[in-house]
Protein backbone atom coordinates (compact mmCIF):
# COMPACT_ATOMS: atom_id res chain seq x y z
CA UNK A 1 0.00 0.00 0.00
CA UNK A 2 2.63 2.09 0.67
CA UNK A 3 3.80 1.73 -3.10
CA UNK A 4 0.41 2.61 -3.87
CA UNK A 5 1.07 6.14 -2.43
CA UNK A 6 4.14 6.14 -3.62
CA UNK A 7 3.23 5.76 -7.51
CA UNK A 8 -0.27 7.90 -7.52
CA UNK A 9 0.10 10.73 -4.59
CA UNK A 10 -2.94 9.17 -2.61
CA UNK A 11 -2.36 8.91 1.43
CA UNK A 12 -2.97 5.69 2.30
CA UNK A 13 -5.96 6.54 4.96
CA UNK A 14 -7.62 7.61 2.03
CA UNK A 15 -6.46 4.14 -0.41
CA UNK A 16 -8.20 2.35 3.20
CA UNK A 17 -11.23 4.46 2.50
CA UNK A 18 -11.84 4.00 -1.00
CA UNK A 19 -11.34 -0.10 -0.31
CA UNK A 20 -13.99 -0.13 2.49
CA UNK A 21 -15.97 2.15 -0.01
CA UNK A 22 -15.58 -0.49 -2.93
CA UNK A 23 -14.26 2.19 -5.27
CA UNK A 24 -11.13 0.02 -5.53
CA UNK A 25 -10.62 -3.81 -5.53
CA UNK A 26 -8.93 -5.41 -2.70
CA UNK A 27 -5.20 -6.43 -3.57
CA UNK A 28 -4.19 -9.97 -3.23
CA UNK A 29 -3.70 -11.99 0.21
CA UNK A 30 0.27 -12.39 1.06
CA UNK A 31 -0.30 -12.06 4.74
CA UNK A 32 -2.29 -10.95 7.42
CA UNK A 33 -1.49 -7.34 6.97
CA UNK A 34 -0.17 -7.64 3.05
CA UNK A 35 -1.40 -7.41 0.27
CA UNK A 36 0.24 -6.94 -3.41
CA UNK A 37 -1.58 -4.13 -5.77
CA UNK A 38 -1.30 -4.45 -9.23
CA UNK A 39 -0.80 -2.28 -12.19
CA UNK A 40 -4.53 -2.36 -12.31
CA UNK A 41 -5.14 -1.01 -8.92
CA UNK A 42 -2.99 1.96 -9.44
CA UNK A 43 -4.81 2.74 -12.85
CA UNK A 44 -7.85 2.60 -10.82
CA UNK A 45 -6.99 4.94 -8.01
CA UNK A 46 -5.56 7.46 -10.40
CA UNK A 47 -9.04 7.41 -12.49
CA UNK A 48 -11.09 7.40 -9.03
CA UNK A 49 -9.02 9.96 -7.93
CA UNK A 50 -9.84 12.03 -10.81
CA UNK A 51 -13.27 11.98 -10.72
CA UNK A 52 -13.13 12.92 -6.64
CA UNK A 53 -10.96 15.93 -7.75
CA UNK A 54 -12.22 17.73 -11.22
CA UNK A 55 -15.82 15.39 -11.18
CA UNK A 56 -16.89 16.73 -7.69
CA UNK A 57 -19.25 13.51 -7.70
CA UNK A 58 -19.93 11.47 -4.32
CA UNK A 59 -18.74 8.55 -3.62
CA UNK A 60 -21.49 6.83 -3.92
CA UNK A 61 -21.94 8.08 -7.30
CA UNK A 62 -18.58 7.00 -7.96
CA UNK A 63 -19.19 3.50 -6.97
CA UNK A 64 -22.04 3.30 -9.43
CA UNK A 65 -19.31 4.23 -12.39
CA UNK A 66 -16.59 1.71 -11.14
CA UNK A 67 -19.13 -0.80 -11.10
CA UNK A 68 -19.90 -0.21 -14.90
CA UNK A 69 -16.22 -0.40 -15.49
CA UNK A 70 -16.31 -4.02 -14.26
CA UNK A 71 -19.78 -5.19 -15.07
CA UNK A 72 -19.57 -7.54 -18.11
CA UNK A 73 -23.16 -7.64 -19.19
CA UNK A 74 -22.60 -3.84 -20.35
CA UNK A 75 -22.46 -4.06 -23.85
CA UNK A 76 -20.43 -1.76 -26.21
CA UNK A 77 -23.40 0.04 -27.74
CA UNK A 78 -24.96 0.79 -24.28
CA UNK A 79 -22.08 1.78 -22.46
CA UNK A 80 -22.04 5.38 -23.77
CA UNK A 81 -25.86 6.00 -22.52
CA UNK A 82 -25.49 3.42 -19.21
CA UNK A 83 -22.47 5.75 -18.13
CA UNK A 84 -23.72 8.95 -19.11
CA UNK A 85 -26.78 8.45 -17.34
CA UNK A 86 -25.18 7.70 -14.21
CA UNK A 87 -23.71 11.17 -14.13
CA UNK A 88 -26.77 12.72 -15.38
CA UNK A 89 -29.37 14.00 -13.02
CA UNK A 90 -32.38 12.48 -12.69
CA UNK A 91 -35.73 15.07 -12.87
CA UNK A 92 -38.88 13.38 -13.39
CA UNK A 93 -40.91 13.64 -16.66
CA UNK A 94 -43.25 16.56 -17.04
CA UNK A 95 -46.71 15.82 -15.41
CA UNK A 96 -49.98 16.88 -17.04
CA UNK A 97 -51.04 18.69 -19.93
CA UNK A 98 -48.00 19.82 -22.10
CA UNK A 99 -46.94 23.28 -20.72
CA UNK A 100 -44.88 26.56 -22.99
CA UNK A 101 -41.39 25.62 -21.18
CA UNK A 102 -42.09 21.99 -22.25
CA UNK A 103 -42.94 23.40 -25.91
CA UNK A 104 -40.28 25.58 -26.13
CA UNK A 105 -37.34 22.70 -25.41
CA UNK A 106 -39.60 19.88 -27.86
CA UNK A 107 -39.57 22.65 -30.64
CA UNK A 108 -35.37 23.45 -29.94
CA UNK A 109 -35.03 19.85 -29.73
CA UNK A 110 -36.82 19.68 -33.40
CA UNK A 111 -35.11 22.68 -34.59
CA UNK A 112 -32.01 21.29 -34.53
CA UNK A 113 -32.98 17.16 -35.82
CA UNK A 114 -33.08 16.05 -32.33
CA UNK A 115 -35.21 12.86 -32.43
CA UNK A 116 -36.20 10.33 -30.20
CA UNK A 117 -35.39 12.11 -27.10
CA UNK A 118 -39.47 12.21 -24.85
CA UNK A 119 -37.70 9.95 -22.37
CA UNK A 120 -34.52 11.42 -22.27
CA UNK A 121 -33.38 12.36 -18.63
CA UNK A 122 -32.05 15.37 -19.40
CA UNK A 123 -34.83 17.11 -21.44
CA UNK A 124 -37.10 17.12 -18.32
CA UNK A 125 -34.12 18.89 -16.60
CA UNK A 126 -34.06 21.23 -19.21
CA UNK A 127 -38.06 21.38 -19.15
CA UNK A 128 -37.36 22.50 -15.75
CA UNK A 129 -34.78 25.36 -15.99
CA UNK A 130 -36.30 26.61 -19.03
CA UNK A 131 -39.58 26.62 -16.62
CA UNK A 132 -37.72 28.08 -13.71
CA UNK A 133 -36.24 30.68 -15.93
CA UNK A 134 -39.81 32.02 -17.20
CA UNK A 135 -41.35 31.91 -13.62
CA UNK A 136 -38.06 33.95 -12.95
CA UNK A 137 -39.29 36.47 -15.71
CA UNK A 138 -36.01 35.49 -17.53
CA UNK A 139 -37.55 34.39 -20.99
CA UNK A 140 -35.16 36.79 -22.42
CA UNK A 141 -32.19 34.11 -21.22
CA UNK A 142 -33.73 31.55 -23.48
CA UNK A 143 -32.30 33.64 -26.41
CA UNK A 144 -29.31 31.45 -26.58
CA UNK A 145 -30.86 27.88 -26.02
CA UNK A 146 -29.93 27.54 -30.52
CA UNK A 147 -26.47 28.83 -29.59
CA UNK A 148 -25.83 26.47 -27.18
CA UNK A 149 -27.45 23.53 -28.70
CA UNK A 150 -24.76 23.80 -32.06
CA UNK A 151 -22.07 24.53 -29.25
CA UNK A 152 -23.43 21.20 -27.47
CA UNK A 153 -23.82 19.31 -31.02
CA UNK A 154 -20.32 20.12 -31.97
CA UNK A 155 -19.04 18.88 -28.36
CA UNK A 156 -21.09 15.81 -28.74
CA UNK A 157 -19.68 14.84 -32.68
CA UNK A 158 -16.43 15.69 -30.64
CA UNK A 159 -16.81 13.08 -27.76
CA UNK A 160 -18.43 10.54 -30.12
CA UNK A 161 -15.05 10.64 -32.53
CA UNK A 162 -12.97 10.02 -29.33
CA UNK A 163 -14.66 6.81 -28.14
CA UNK A 164 -15.66 4.88 -31.83
CA UNK A 165 -11.86 5.26 -32.56
CA UNK A 166 -11.69 2.68 -29.83
CA UNK A 167 -11.72 -1.00 -29.79
CA UNK A 168 -10.33 -1.66 -26.29
CA UNK A 169 -13.75 -2.40 -24.42
CA UNK A 170 -11.93 -1.46 -21.35
CA UNK A 171 -10.41 1.68 -22.33
CA UNK A 172 -13.98 2.76 -24.06
CA UNK A 173 -15.17 2.57 -20.76
CA UNK A 174 -13.33 4.65 -19.14
CA UNK A 175 -13.65 7.33 -21.59
CA UNK A 176 -16.83 7.32 -21.47
CA UNK A 177 -16.80 7.78 -17.67
CA UNK A 178 -13.90 10.10 -17.90
CA UNK A 179 -15.00 11.99 -20.64
CA UNK A 180 -18.56 12.79 -19.49
CA UNK A 181 -17.76 13.47 -16.05
CA UNK A 182 -14.75 15.18 -16.82
CA UNK A 183 -15.01 16.81 -19.36
CA UNK A 184 -18.37 18.50 -18.54
CA UNK A 185 -15.72 20.79 -16.23
CA UNK A 186 -13.45 21.30 -19.57
CA UNK A 187 -16.62 22.57 -20.87
CA UNK A 188 -17.56 24.77 -17.88
CA UNK A 189 -13.88 25.71 -17.60
CA UNK A 190 -13.20 26.68 -21.06
CA UNK A 191 -16.71 28.24 -20.74
CA UNK A 192 -15.95 30.97 -18.24
CA UNK A 193 -12.31 31.54 -19.91
CA UNK A 194 -14.08 32.40 -23.14
CA UNK A 195 -16.32 34.70 -21.30
CA UNK A 196 -13.55 36.17 -19.86
CA UNK A 197 -11.74 36.19 -23.44
CA UNK A 198 -14.99 37.73 -24.52
CA UNK A 199 -15.80 40.52 -22.18
CA UNK A 200 -11.97 41.74 -22.67
CA UNK A 201 -12.74 41.88 -26.38
CA UNK A 202 -15.77 44.19 -26.14
CA UNK A 203 -15.31 46.15 -23.03
CA UNK A 204 -11.75 46.73 -22.59
CA UNK A 205 -9.87 45.23 -19.09
CA UNK A 206 -10.85 46.59 -16.38
CA UNK A 207 -8.48 48.42 -14.28
CA UNK A 208 -9.79 47.19 -11.41
CA UNK A 209 -8.65 43.68 -12.19
CA UNK A 210 -10.42 41.93 -15.48
CA UNK A 211 -12.95 39.22 -15.27
CA UNK A 212 -9.02 37.19 -16.80
CA UNK A 213 -7.64 37.48 -13.57
CA UNK A 214 -9.49 36.32 -10.72
CA UNK A 215 -9.20 40.01 -8.63
CA UNK A 216 -12.81 39.81 -8.10
CA UNK A 217 -12.56 36.69 -6.83
CA UNK A 218 -12.00 35.53 -2.94
CA UNK B 1 -45.06 34.23 5.36
CA UNK B 2 -48.52 32.11 4.01
CA UNK B 3 -48.64 34.04 1.28
CA UNK B 4 -44.85 33.78 0.22
CA UNK B 5 -46.20 29.39 -0.06
CA UNK B 6 -48.91 30.27 -1.54
CA UNK B 7 -47.33 31.60 -4.43
CA UNK B 8 -44.08 30.14 -4.66
CA UNK B 9 -45.15 26.23 -3.68
CA UNK B 10 -41.89 26.55 -1.56
CA UNK B 11 -43.14 24.99 2.39
CA UNK B 12 -43.16 27.44 5.49
CA UNK B 13 -40.08 25.72 7.08
CA UNK B 14 -37.89 25.99 3.95
CA UNK B 15 -38.69 29.71 4.19
CA UNK B 16 -37.68 29.96 7.40
CA UNK B 17 -34.24 28.18 7.32
CA UNK B 18 -33.52 30.92 4.14
CA UNK B 19 -34.01 33.46 5.96
CA UNK B 20 -31.60 32.04 8.58
CA UNK B 21 -29.34 31.26 6.26
CA UNK B 22 -29.92 34.88 5.09
CA UNK B 23 -30.64 33.59 1.49
CA UNK B 24 -33.54 36.05 1.88
CA UNK B 25 -33.97 39.05 3.73
CA UNK B 26 -36.33 39.82 7.04
CA UNK B 27 -39.65 41.08 6.33
CA UNK B 28 -40.82 44.11 7.34
CA UNK B 29 -41.75 43.18 11.06
CA UNK B 30 -46.04 43.88 11.40
CA UNK B 31 -46.09 42.61 15.22
CA UNK B 32 -44.36 40.01 16.76
CA UNK B 33 -45.50 37.05 14.86
CA UNK B 34 -46.03 38.67 11.66
CA UNK B 35 -43.85 39.84 8.93
CA UNK B 36 -44.52 41.77 5.38
CA UNK B 37 -42.95 40.41 2.84
CA UNK B 38 -42.77 42.31 -0.89
CA UNK B 39 -42.68 41.55 -4.46
CA UNK B 40 -38.88 41.71 -3.80
CA UNK B 41 -39.20 38.54 -1.33
CA UNK B 42 -41.18 36.16 -3.99
CA UNK B 43 -38.69 37.18 -6.35
CA UNK B 44 -35.64 36.50 -4.45
CA UNK B 45 -37.28 33.69 -2.94
CA UNK B 46 -37.78 31.98 -6.31
CA UNK B 47 -34.25 32.95 -7.54
CA UNK B 48 -32.72 30.86 -4.68
CA UNK B 49 -35.18 27.96 -5.29
CA UNK B 50 -33.85 27.93 -8.96
CA UNK B 51 -29.92 27.92 -7.58
CA UNK B 52 -30.79 24.80 -5.25
CA UNK B 53 -32.81 23.12 -7.44
CA UNK B 54 -30.85 23.13 -10.44
CA UNK B 55 -27.59 24.35 -9.89
CA UNK B 56 -26.40 21.95 -7.68
CA UNK B 57 -25.19 24.83 -5.39
CA UNK B 58 -24.34 24.74 -1.61
CA UNK B 59 -26.22 26.96 0.82
CA UNK B 60 -23.04 29.29 1.94
CA UNK B 61 -22.09 29.67 -2.08
CA UNK B 62 -25.76 30.44 -2.67
CA UNK B 63 -25.28 33.20 0.21
CA UNK B 64 -22.07 34.98 -1.53
CA UNK B 65 -23.93 34.81 -4.97
CA UNK B 66 -26.90 36.95 -3.29
CA UNK B 67 -24.45 39.12 -1.71
CA UNK B 68 -23.01 40.25 -5.18
CA UNK B 69 -26.67 40.60 -5.73
CA UNK B 70 -26.75 42.94 -2.87
CA UNK B 71 -23.78 44.73 -3.21
CA UNK B 72 -23.46 48.10 -3.85
CA UNK B 73 -19.94 48.07 -4.65
CA UNK B 74 -20.04 45.47 -7.60
CA UNK B 75 -19.60 47.47 -10.78
CA UNK B 76 -21.45 46.99 -13.23
CA UNK B 77 -17.72 45.79 -15.36
CA UNK B 78 -17.40 43.55 -12.49
CA UNK B 79 -20.42 41.89 -12.42
CA UNK B 80 -19.95 39.03 -14.50
CA UNK B 81 -16.38 38.21 -13.50
CA UNK B 82 -17.26 38.39 -9.62
CA UNK B 83 -20.07 36.22 -10.12
CA UNK B 84 -18.68 34.03 -12.47
CA UNK B 85 -15.63 33.28 -9.72
CA UNK B 86 -18.35 32.59 -7.10
CA UNK B 87 -19.34 29.64 -9.34
CA UNK B 88 -16.18 28.76 -10.48
CA UNK B 89 -13.97 26.20 -8.96
CA UNK B 90 -11.35 27.72 -7.20
CA UNK B 91 -7.83 25.11 -8.24
CA UNK B 92 -4.30 26.52 -7.35
CA UNK B 93 -1.84 28.04 -9.63
CA UNK B 94 0.51 25.48 -10.67
CA UNK B 95 3.63 25.52 -9.19
CA UNK B 96 7.20 24.75 -10.05
CA UNK B 97 8.71 24.85 -14.15
CA UNK B 98 6.06 24.78 -16.76
CA UNK B 99 4.89 20.83 -17.54
CA UNK B 100 3.86 19.39 -20.62
CA UNK B 101 0.06 19.60 -19.11
CA UNK B 102 0.52 23.65 -18.97
CA UNK B 103 1.89 23.82 -21.98
CA UNK B 104 -0.93 22.06 -23.74
CA UNK B 105 -3.45 24.51 -22.17
CA UNK B 106 -2.05 27.86 -23.09
CA UNK B 107 -1.22 26.36 -26.69
CA UNK B 108 -4.74 25.74 -26.44
CA UNK B 109 -5.48 29.10 -25.31
CA UNK B 110 -3.07 30.99 -27.81
CA UNK B 111 -4.72 29.19 -30.39
CA UNK B 112 -7.89 30.44 -30.12
CA UNK B 113 -6.71 33.78 -29.49
CA UNK B 114 -7.65 33.97 -26.04
CA UNK B 115 -5.27 35.80 -24.09
CA UNK B 116 -4.19 37.18 -20.43
CA UNK B 117 -6.02 34.54 -18.69
CA UNK B 118 -2.88 33.69 -16.98
CA UNK B 119 -4.61 34.40 -13.57
CA UNK B 120 -7.94 32.94 -13.96
CA UNK B 121 -8.89 30.13 -11.73
CA UNK B 122 -10.21 27.89 -14.62
CA UNK B 123 -6.65 28.11 -16.36
CA UNK B 124 -5.79 25.97 -13.20
CA UNK B 125 -8.40 23.59 -13.30
CA UNK B 126 -8.06 23.02 -16.62
CA UNK B 127 -4.24 22.34 -16.19
CA UNK B 128 -5.38 20.11 -13.41
CA UNK B 129 -8.05 18.00 -16.24
CA UNK B 130 -5.30 17.63 -18.56
CA UNK B 131 -2.60 16.76 -16.18
CA UNK B 132 -5.44 13.90 -14.76
CA UNK B 133 -5.77 12.33 -18.17
CA UNK B 134 -1.98 12.50 -19.32
CA UNK B 135 -1.52 10.50 -16.04
CA UNK B 136 -4.38 8.31 -16.67
CA UNK B 137 -2.41 7.64 -20.22
CA UNK B 138 -6.01 9.21 -22.21
CA UNK B 139 -4.28 12.02 -24.13
CA UNK B 140 -5.93 10.82 -27.17
CA UNK B 141 -8.68 12.12 -25.37
CA UNK B 142 -7.09 15.77 -25.26
CA UNK B 143 -8.18 15.77 -29.24
CA UNK B 144 -11.31 17.51 -28.70
CA UNK B 145 -9.99 20.33 -26.75
CA UNK B 146 -10.00 22.24 -29.98
CA UNK B 147 -13.94 21.49 -30.71
CA UNK B 148 -14.86 22.13 -27.11
CA UNK B 149 -13.04 25.72 -27.26
CA UNK B 150 -14.84 26.71 -30.65
CA UNK B 151 -17.99 25.65 -28.92
CA UNK B 152 -17.30 27.75 -25.54
CA UNK B 153 -16.77 30.91 -27.72
CA UNK B 154 -19.97 30.19 -29.37
CA UNK B 155 -21.60 29.76 -25.97
CA UNK B 156 -19.58 32.53 -24.70
CA UNK B 157 -20.75 35.55 -27.09
CA UNK B 158 -24.50 34.16 -27.10
CA UNK B 159 -23.97 34.83 -22.76
CA UNK B 160 -22.17 38.41 -23.54
CA UNK B 161 -25.13 39.41 -25.58
CA UNK B 162 -27.77 38.62 -23.34
CA UNK B 163 -25.70 40.63 -20.52
CA UNK B 164 -25.02 42.73 -23.13
CA UNK B 165 -28.56 44.11 -24.15
CA UNK B 166 -29.27 44.88 -20.23
CA UNK B 167 -29.41 48.45 -19.08
CA UNK B 168 -31.17 47.50 -15.21
CA UNK B 169 -28.22 46.62 -13.28
CA UNK B 170 -30.63 44.23 -10.61
CA UNK B 171 -31.40 42.44 -13.59
CA UNK B 172 -27.89 42.51 -15.25
CA UNK B 173 -26.31 40.86 -11.77
CA UNK B 174 -29.48 38.29 -11.69
CA UNK B 175 -28.78 36.76 -15.26
CA UNK B 176 -25.34 36.67 -14.64
CA UNK B 177 -25.87 34.58 -11.61
CA UNK B 178 -28.64 32.80 -13.03
CA UNK B 179 -26.37 32.41 -16.73
CA UNK B 180 -23.59 30.91 -15.05
CA UNK B 181 -25.20 28.62 -13.13
CA UNK B 182 -28.30 27.42 -14.22
CA UNK B 183 -26.27 28.02 -18.13
CA UNK B 184 -23.72 25.08 -17.07
CA UNK B 185 -26.63 22.76 -16.47
CA UNK B 186 -28.60 23.75 -19.53
CA UNK B 187 -25.26 23.10 -21.61
CA UNK B 188 -24.10 19.75 -19.77
CA UNK B 189 -28.01 18.62 -20.36
CA UNK B 190 -28.11 19.46 -24.01
CA UNK B 191 -24.49 17.60 -23.82
CA UNK B 192 -26.33 14.62 -23.26
CA UNK B 193 -28.86 14.94 -25.62
CA UNK B 194 -26.63 15.72 -28.87
CA UNK B 195 -24.62 12.87 -27.71
CA UNK B 196 -27.91 10.77 -28.03
CA UNK B 197 -28.57 11.84 -30.89
CA UNK B 198 -25.11 11.49 -32.72
CA UNK B 199 -24.92 8.21 -31.39
CA UNK B 200 -28.25 7.28 -33.06
CA UNK B 201 -27.29 9.21 -36.16
CA UNK B 202 -24.07 6.98 -36.14
CA UNK B 203 -25.25 3.80 -34.97
CA UNK B 204 -28.80 3.84 -35.20
CA UNK B 205 -31.35 3.58 -31.80
CA UNK B 206 -30.21 -0.11 -29.81
CA UNK B 207 -33.33 -2.69 -29.27
CA UNK B 208 -32.02 -2.75 -25.64
CA UNK B 209 -32.53 0.52 -25.32
CA UNK B 210 -31.13 3.29 -26.65
CA UNK B 211 -29.20 6.19 -25.26
CA UNK B 212 -32.20 8.19 -25.60
CA UNK B 213 -34.36 6.39 -23.95
CA UNK B 214 -33.22 6.14 -20.56
CA UNK B 215 -33.67 2.14 -20.67
CA UNK B 216 -29.95 1.80 -19.66
CA UNK B 217 -30.07 3.96 -16.58
CA UNK B 218 -31.14 2.91 -13.05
Amino acid sequence: MADLTAETGVPVPTIKYYLREGLLPPGRALGRNQAEYSRAHVRRLKLVRALVEYGGLSIAVIRDLVRHLDDPDVRGGDLLGAAQLTVTAQHEPPAGPKDRAEEIVDDLLARHGWHDLDRHPSRHTLIGLVRSLSELGREDMLDVLDDYAVAAERVAEADLRVVGELLDRERALEIVVLGTQLGDTIITSLRRLAQAHVAQRLHGPSPSGPPGTGQAGH
